[in-house]
């Protein structure tokens, strides 16, 4: 390979929402791209599931092909942009793609939580690159944040907005009045929810991109198995409102922390209680926003828009135009700013926190006095008891507020609670944010 | 010059307060550093104006001189790393370091809005680069983010709180309800005032950064001469009150913008109301905002700390670790993401906004008809008159809101009004951002 070429082709595979932009702007911003990549970006194959399906973006004739291998293989498409979506086959592209030293861009967040150790270590080993700046918060450039602008901090605590759906379905309740029901029906109908909702509303798509940005800070891949995820599904719009009367809003939250005073890794996604008065409070809609704790450069808020055809491809782009500017260094890109020796992952009994519980109990006297008693028991003190309200069909609704206790404290009251006929499985439990 | 080398060697020139802070982590976290810039960064000498005093950072023996030149001209050390402060000096030695083929990290915001287009010129004239991502708003990213992240997008607009003594001052006026003098007081006792006020109170450090921004989106220098310019010592307790009364704050704001159909580029810093449910209306104290309209990523906001030795360390470390990782690297570093065929300059009457209009005036009948006839006579209509409140001394406060009026106008209205025997010099117009 030329050591300085005047272009380099890219081969592309998939050209959804996202594909056809990047294609789109390849082609008609290439002046630009050409002077900030210090040289030409060019389209040199894209590779489609379906041949025959009529696209808004024109191509020039020839570039299209059925077959993502020819691409992954040629040898004179040596930058690969998998935007394919799912694991098991850009997996396999991109496998082999790094065993034949090429750099690849990709925005699949799935793809690097599940396989990412491999594929970094295929790169190391062959000289090449991987950069996902898309992958997490779409045009919020949070991946070179983290590795090019902080090389020099520690990184002590993440909180992130992440998915931009599930933020849009709490602020539309919180805003209109609605329950999570009516806004999905109405996410739904829109085409804002991904096609495996899970993704969205139990919180996986947000832990992939906790996975990353906790591998980016602290060295360690985590398997979203050994965190706690939950998405928004339980979260109704009177929680919203509990919650704004005691200073706070309800948000998504993944967060990658360092606890306790041998500094183990902690990372979760849950619905989290977040002051009034922090910038992550004011984040609405799809918007996304990333809360970085650097011990040098100090508290950073990056908040901007996470998904959507422009944004991710500027990201793409971004990442494009940086592997071209870097291509004849022999300095491999840092793959993450994180000490060599990273941090042990914490036991639930090292996380502590201030909690929000909500528990719709069954309307009778006592109850109260049950509930405290599981709190008390798996060593929980209640700081306030804030609402006792009636509900319909012999109902009644709880909110407590307790002290700092730990999540292992927690998770032993939650199944108490839910194992408690009066009580049942309709509650909230979230973390207070300091 | 070796052209991959396992070590770097820095010439630092300047070791105040930053320069100190870069000294230490450059000792400290040499391993981390070292991981992200692909070699060691290792001092190599560092020019002190006195040689006799004490400092906190220990350095290695000898590597101390108090002559600067010896630094810039030493052929072992092709980083230079310049954070004394003051323009003419610096000038000569970044201007023969460039000259050398050298690559420059600087701090120094006044040398490069004075002197960038001769540096940058000799920079691509060499081959050197200049890194300057500690000289826009500290610890946030923005210089980075601008060049490298958004390098597919045309920058719309930015809008910035950049000097955090600025906003540090009118935070505690709202706060603790005190007047500009009061809490100026308390700042200088502080030492959070520049030795030179007016690059605070005046709006000419903002402008300063403000400049840099223009010509990293915009590919234009323009000279602080031909733009507005305001700091803060007009604004009053009583105007930050009736700003939130209608739903706003006042924020020092540098502006760069693209206006009119034209796409002029205006520049400005002024006072300026900004609506309470954006995210700068939430940046207080010593924080800086950037706010970047990106026509693909969308709208971005960065918010962190614009100053202290930390935030500003960090981001010269940033710089000399990207400076050291694309050491090898004949691609130059793009110098802005600019378009080759940079906007014109609008004029004072291609811009407009709505504006806030406090007056003070002599507390008479006819007064408002004689303010109304001025403000009408320069093409300006009022939107609403807020407030006629009585104050001492025969005075009166009359808050006006105008309709969307060019800055043409605004500025013939204001000359009129300060001429005029009962209104005076005590007055404050601010634009009134969307």
């Amino acid at each position: 390979m030329n050591p300085s070429p005047e272009e380099i082709r890219i081969g592309l595979i998939g050209f959804g929402t996202v594909g056809q932009g990047v294609g789109q702007y390849l082609q008609e911003r290439a002046d630009a791209l050409t002077r900030a990549a210090g040289r030409r970006l060019v389209l040199g194959g894209v590779a489609v599931r379906d041949l025959s399906r009529r696209r808004t973006v024109d191509l020039p004739p020839g570039l299209l092909t059925a077959d993502p291998w020819k691409l992954v293989r040629d040898p004179g498409l040596p930058l690969l942009c998998e935007l394919a979506g799912g694991t098991e086959d850009p997996r396999a592209w991109t496998a082999e793609a790094l065993r034949l030293g090429k750099t690849v861009v990709t925005a699949n967040k799935a793809l690097l939580c599940d396989h990412g150790e491999e594929l970094f270590a295929l790169a190391h080993e062959h000289g090449g690159r991987i950069l996902f700046e898309a992958s997490v918060a779409g045009g919020i450039p949070v991946i070179e944040v983290l590795r090019d602008s902080l090389a020099a901090n520690r990184v002590e605590r993440i909180l992130g907005i992440l998915n931009g759906t599930s933020n849009y379905i709490l602020t539309r309740m919180e805003q209109d009045g609605l329950s999570f029901g009516e806004v999905l029906e109405s996410a739904r109908a829109n085409g804002f929810v991904e096609a495996d909702e899970s993704l969205d509303l139990d919180g996986w798509d947000a832990a992939h991109k906790t996975v990353l940005l906790a591998w980016l800070t602290q060295g360690r891949w985590v398997s979203t198995g050994s965190m706690t995820v939950e998405g928004i599904r339980r979260v109704r719009l009177d929680d919203l409102r509990y919650a704004r009367e005691m200073g706070y809003r309800i948000k998504l939250i993944g967060a990658v922390e360092r606890v306790g005073t041998a500094g183990r890794l902690a990372l979760s996604v849950r619905p989290s209680l977040v002051p009034l008065d922090t910038l992550l409070a004011d984040v609405d809609g799809v918007f996304n926003a990333v809360r970085i704790d650097a011990d040098l450069a100090g508290p950073l808020d990056l908040i901007g828009r996470g998904a959507g055809q422009d944004p991710t491809a500027s990201a793409v782009l971004a990442d494009l135009v940086a592997a071209a500017r870097q291509w004849e260094s022999s300095t491999p890109l840092p793959v993450h700013l994180a000490p060599p020796d990273p941090p042990e992952l914490a036991a639930p009994a090292e996380q502590e926190h201030a909690a929000y519980l909500r528990l719709t109990v069954v309307d009778r006297s006592g109850v109260l006095s049950e509930v405290a008693g599981s709190l008390s028991r798996a060593g929980i003190s209640i700081a306030s008891v804030l609402q006792r309200e009636h509900g319909g069909h012999d109902r009644a609704t709880l909110v407590l507020l307790t002290h700092r206790c730990t999540q292992a404290a927690l998770d032993e009251a939650v199944r108490a609670l839910a194992a408690d006929e009066s009580v049942g499985d309709d509650f909230l439990v979230c973390p207070i944010l300091d």
